[in-house]
């Protein structure tokens, strides 16, 4: 019973954070996304394709979450995007006491979108609020469709679903439709896109889902 | 403060409970196998390959974790092993009372090899202490040879490395060597093997260092 209430404390305590940072980016008008997936199913690459398609038009920012090492914020500052990296020195998932840590070293007044790569994980990043519009995961069809079965709480508490590396379907066994069905029964109202980061398929149904989620952000902030 | 001696007393009590099991296993001359690795990865494939390669010589009993769910507990019970399912209800590991609890449900004294395939996470579990004699985890190409350098105590503490879904290896950007060096620059004394559970290449030499192990653990214990 110890263990329990110790672990209700601190989502407690990480919920109190996370609505202060919501606060905070309605303030300054900025739609955060917490990106979430197993390790490789493909989030930088996805932060990266975002970056290029969308940064004409929105100011981006971006925080990585890593147990250790900058490789993912050093992709993603070849891009000239403001990125901070988290290194969580190996805890499972980002908090929102670790991204109000970051805040003060983007400049928010412009800031249109910020998105928050959660360190590689199935389980825990979706237990713990950032202060984020909107929970985004990546299930990467080499993993299999039994992952909404087995990983529930990602998939209920996610808004979208990105279903990724669909270039690889003819070599992997990926039952696309049942993956599809078992999303949806955990989560009815989970959005699904079908994408390739790698051959860019897809891709512009999800940026054009992300442009109208901004641009209603903003509009409902006026 | 009060976070991190909370987590060193679970760790601590675990210890001791995995000590116990440990105990346990050595008196039942049971060599047991702690299986991590990312959701996806073919952990459950590779406990099929190596049923179904050894269960003519050794016999086998698996304990299959889960957050929910009974599918590849159910994948197991059709090729006629022993197999307990953990449901671990949110939890992102299997501890080492978890496996205690499930010990009453086999025959110990006929039982040689014990694979607890833990929760897909390349994270938590190897935080955790079962008692086994070995950790073996599994990378996938699809996860990206960037995985060490990210996930280093899953690495650290694994005694094996299976390399799998190397036949995909023409269609995803998976550099082998880097990923084979970045392994062993975090721990040297790593044994990998590059495998397929899919088609069965490479297995073999898996299946080989298994058999040496059970018998050099039994050797020992005489």
């Amino acid at each position: 019973m110890t263990t329990i209430s110790v672990v209700k404390n601190i989502l407690d305590a990480n919920e109190r954070i996370a609505q202060e940072n919501r606060k905070l980016f309605d303030e300054k008008k900025v739609y955060v996304i917490n990106l979430m997936s197993s390790p490789g199913a493909g989030k930088t690459t996805l932060v990266e394709k975002t970056i290029l398609a969308m940064q004409n038009k929105y100011k981006i920012g971006v925080i990585e979450g890593d147990i250790q090492d900058t490789y993912d914020a050093d992709r993603v500052a070849k891009l000239g995007i403001p990125v901070v990296q988290i290194n969580t020195g190996g805890a499972c998932h980002i908090d929102g006491n670790m991204v109000r840590e970051t805040l003060p070293t983007f400049d928010l007044d412009a800031t249109d979108l910020l998105i928050v790569e959660n360190v590689g994980n199935l389980v825990c990043p979706a237990e713990f609020k950032l202060g984020e519009n909107t929970k985004v995961m990546i299930l990467s069809t080499p993993e299999g469709a039994d992952k909404p079965a087995k990983y529930p709480l990602m998939f209920h508490e996610s808004s979208v679903a990105v279903i990724n590396k669909i270039d690889l379907m003819p070599y992997v066994d990926f039952d696309l439709e049942k993956a599809k069905k078992d999303a949806r029964k955990i989560n009815r109202n989970l959005q699904i896109f079908e994408v390739s980061c790698k051959t860019g398929s897809g891709l512009d149904a999800w940026f054009s889902w992300l442009e109208e989620q901004i641009k209603g952000f903003k509009a409902n902030l006026k």
